[in-house]
């Protein structure tokens, strides 16, 4: 369907993206000229009109490009692009190491992957059922339209030129409209901070926005607010940027485990095993799709008021959370707190109407679980260590990378992808050390395969957020005992501590805080906590009071890793469940690894939303997980 | 904890497993030589017994190695080693590879991983408490242990020398015993298949097995068997073999997409929207663990026998299913069909008792899912494609790996890990191609990678499956149109299928074996389907009766993988859910990807247990997932 145009210039590096008609965006601007060898070469790119400015063409020389205030944007928290002058410092993109695999891989053959030396980056048209309407003529006065479009490759957006004489440009203006355009690469027209622009000559396709209702047309939409819109938000700069870090997160683990040796495995979801005596459990069934349909419940019908106002009640509690930790704002924060009363109370009168209607009572429910699909109770999974562990004890080392569930105290993520791994014939110290490296890989990884991206939430949300990595790759992580932290903060005297520390009791957040930020100002290891605050199988050290049981702590108090070394003596291992109440039935299959070939092991879990919050400088995982409110869309 | 011996030699390519004390054991067995090269090199190795035989001295030199008839093994369908002479013919082994990956990265720095060059290889002796009981006397006439010892890193297990006078033989033997050992390498002391051998020096660890308890010490356990003890299932040799091909699947699929310049995304496991009308649901719910806790269900007590009956039923039914594909045994067939049908009859009679009792009614549930955690109905996910969609339409092209739950016809497999990507600006000639370069990028990675495994699994399961693979790469995926595959099986003369072929209907297991093995002799590709057999999202084509979606389809019938492109017209897709009446509110989200800056987009899904199934030869989606069964794993 492509042909080569032999009268343009060849640069190397821009590449048609192999399953689709475009070229890709990165390949353009994170060149290290920033383009400029790609002067006169035409192109044909897609993507999403991300700000836009029209100007009749009698004031031309056109005004500074829409970046400037004039601009329309569509990321509420006052987003700019990053200078343009920052590509001609890239050096790196993440395209010539993955070539260097393939290399490696010595992956030739007829289905050879995309070669970044491939000259082609012309497309003549296919004749496509172009969706544009019938086009009206021009307007008397003709104009011009310079937009942004982005396609989600880089953070950088190309500017489009388009003139009133190919399109209606009031199609085109909105944001969130989508393109498909050739044209020419050229100097822009006029001196500013773009090293090139793209001489529009025919539209190929056009997704039109409906503007009024286009969430992400609100002027100054809060970042919060996008929450709202799940399906959109990949569209606002920092999440597309949360999404390029995460991906990037994910390919570096299955490098970093694989090159250690270590299997991959797929962990289940659906469990009978609980793991950690977690509260609330999600619960797994078939058997209420059978309740007869016509009994529909109750809330359904009219109690939609309720579930908004819950709703509502949950973000403004977020919001006086967000107030008090700033601590900026006293007006606000009062007024926020007022209206989450309200709210609240609203709330709870509506329960209470609710719940005096006796047909919704929970005591209606018996469910005869061995006709379920499970023929048992079944939950979703909060940790695969365990089954974890049952790989370990037969192939060595594995590791899992899949989600897991449970809700934070707001009641907010319900799902999460966990990193989790075990490994046979090892101990704490080893647990830890993986740990440690596993961390520190994941940091270089990010600073040397997403400069961009770093560069821009360093600017958007936190200036340190580079700086700590770069300072974690080079330093150490502290590693300290429970016992050795509860010393430490006993002997603070500049701070009080809302909660006492006494030796036996969880380190709180103030604790941590004070550990990782004022103490010791980098993250910490901390080891050998006291048996009752780690879950049952870390393993028992010899005084009989401590576990072989680890956290690594990052500053915000944000526990990144949790690991530990396993309990392998059977009979420790019973009188633990026994000590604890824990339904022994559940747990034969696992005791069953300590029956036959039992072995010393250790593992940790990475929850890799708290890696993105660490690495970006978020602080809300809502912001770093996709549909954290999927289940609830059908309400937007 | 580990110093270098300078007396020793320094073989390159053997190392310490980086996070425990012992040197795994592909790097002695995997290289070139067969690990000649080792010959008087002092290592510490750990794993399980595999096989093992004792022998006393005066009978010395030693019988044959244990592979021989009366080794003892823990795999139960007849395994047996592949010959140690294959040894020299691997040039390739995954490290080299990764290795070139960090070097590409340029990931040194003070977290660096292990060098293959490091020559350490000895093991000083930690003062661990060991958990070996006091050592009796030895027996006064001294014997000998031959142990095979597998770590799980490759199919080829290690021959152990164990003399009676370090430690009771009897702790040893047990098939499933795990042992830490220290010694010293050495050619074996008979000529054999074996190229190198460990004399043990010091055992540092053994994890003993009840044996008559152990149920992979059952002589001759059939492997399907072996499916209810899945916590052990990974110390057969094929499970093992799966589980590595499975790790490597799962990477080549990460290194394909990210060199594609796909974004990795986790599509949510929760959710409202259900994607493809599929008629059972996994219904995920808190209220159930609100209910009073003494109301327990009815069968957790006095049930069991239903159950265990059920379960068996289900086995058999396999079990006929496999013999009725098979075709040579046609009395055990008979056999199998009787007793199917007694088990099948005494279930019902137990089930008939279950309904005459009034208190198990369904009728009885009445939920309240305002007050659930979602505040409405949720359920897991059939298919994440309608959330890839969300994030394609702002970032281009992405994908995801993760769970997706549906149960298969004889209600076995809940969830299995799936492949999903979505490209922007592609249409059903672009996904399709896609889907092809993917699938041949896998055959390709798994024989480059996995070429030990591959053997294993060539000689114990399917003997073409090699050959299959290597003649994908270098052939063509035929494509063919759904209204071709209709004329081409309506004109078959030599077969009458059991289910008359017209145009409209789906294409049974019968027809697309007859496509794919006798016309084609490989693997189809299938378009164009009517609209009546594909999910409501695929692009309706100009015909008006067709959709542009598309099926890969590999022998045994198997659909490796379902791709579309999918609607991007308002109109068209606000049509198709209402002539399928499915609840428009539930696709509100969706249908605003449509109203706002909509794009050509296409996309596909593999199912990971289909291509290790394809890849393996094995039959049985239960036996390429870890615990398929884990949700009743307390019944064990």
């Amino acid at each position: 369907m492509t042909t080569e145009q032999p009268g343009n210039p060849m640069p190397v590096g821009v590449t048609r993206s192999k399953y689709s008609n475009r070229v890709v965006l990165k390949t353009i601007l994170e060149r290290s000229d920033g383009g400029l060898a790609l002067v006169g070469v035409r192109v044909v790119i897609g993507g999403w009109v991300k700000a836009s400015k029209e100007v009749t063409k009698e004031s031309l020389p056109p005004p500074p490009p829409p970046s400037l205030p004039q601009q329309k944007t569509d990321d509420g928290i006052g987003e700019t692009e990053p200078k343009d002058s920052s590509c001609m410092e890239i050096l790196q993109s993440r395209i010539p190491f993955l070539r260097s695999i393939m290399k490696g891989l010595g992956c030739h053959g007829n289905y050879k992957l995309r070669e970044n030396s491939k000259p082609l980056i012309t497309t003549p048209l296919p004749p496509l059922p172009l969706p544009l309407p019938p086009q009206p003529q021009p307007p008397s006065s003709s104009s011009i339209a310079f937009l942004r479009v982005s396609d989600g490759s880089c953070v950088a957006s190309l500017q489009v030129v388009v003139d009133s004489s190919i399109v209606p440009l009031s199609q085109l203006l909105h944001i969130g409209t989508s393109i498909l355009v050739e044209g020419l690469l050229g100097q822009p027209s006029v001196e500013g901070k773009h090293v090139i622009e793209l001489k529009a000559e025919k539209i190929l396709y056009i997704g039109t926005v409906e503007h009024d209702k286009y969430p992400l047309s609100m002027k100054k939409l809060p970042f919060e607010r996008s929450r709202d819109y799940s399906q959109f938000r990949p569209r606002t700069t920092t999440v597309a940027s949360v999404t390029r870090i995460s991906s990037a997160l994910t390919l570096a683990t299955h490098i970093f485990f694989q090159h250690q040796g270590f299997l991959h495995m797929h962990a289940p979801v659906i469990t009978t095993t609980d793991c950690e005596g977690f509260t609330e459990k999600f619960q797994v069934t078939t058997l209420l799709g059978k309740v007869d349909k016509t009994e529909k419940p109750v809330m359904e019908t009219e109690g939609v008021s309720l579930e908004v106002i819950k709703s509502a009640a949950k973000e403004k509690t977020m919001l006086v959370e967000e107030l008090q930790r700033s601590g900026s704002n006293k007006e606000a924060l009062a007024a926020a707190l007022i209206d989450l009363r309200k709210t609240n109370e609203l709330a709870s009168q509506f329960e209470a109407r609710e719940k005096s209607k006796p047909e919704t009572s929970l005591k209606a429910v018996k469910l005869n679980f061995s006709e379920d699909f499970f023929s048992c109770q079944t939950y979703l999974t909060v940790s695969g260590r365990l089954h974890l562990e049952s790989y370990a004890c037969a192939l060595g080392n594995v590791y899992s990378v899949g989600p897991r569930f449970r809700a934070d105290c707001a009641g907010n993520v319900a799902e999460r992808s966990v990193i989790e791994i075990e490994m046979a014939f090892s101990q704490l110290e080893d647990a830890m050390s993986c740990a440690d490296d596993f961390f520190k890989f994941l940091c270089k990884w990010v600073l040397d395969n997403c400069p961009k991206d770093m560069k821009f939430v360093s600017k958007r949300i936190d200036k340190t957020c580079m700086d700590q990595l770069q300072s974690l790759i080079s330093g150490k992580v502290e590693k300290i005992s429970y016992a050795e932290a509860v010393d430490v903060l006993g002997k603070v005297e500049d701070k009080k501590f809302e909660i006492e520390l006494k030796w036996g009791s969880a380190l709180t957040a103030e604790h941590l805080s004070y550990l990782v930020e004022v103490i010791h100002k980098k993250p910490v290891m901390i080891y050998n906590y006291p048996k009752e605050v780690k879950p049952f199988y870390a393993r028992l050290n010899d005084d009989g009071k401590t576990v072989a049981a680890f956290d690594l702590v990052v500053p915000k108090a944000r526990t990144l890793i949790s690991g530990s070394q396993n309990e392998e003596r059977l009979d420790m291992l019973s009188s633990r469940i026994k000590e604890l109440g824990l339904p022994r039935e559940q747990y034969e299959w696992y005791l069953d690894l300590r029956r036959h070939g039992t072995v010393e092991h250790s593992g940790f879990s990475l929850g890799l939303d708290q890696m993105i919050l660490f690495t970006t400088g978020l602080s809300d995982a809502r912001d770093v997980i996709p549909f954290p409110r999927s289940y609830a869309q059908a309400d937007n």
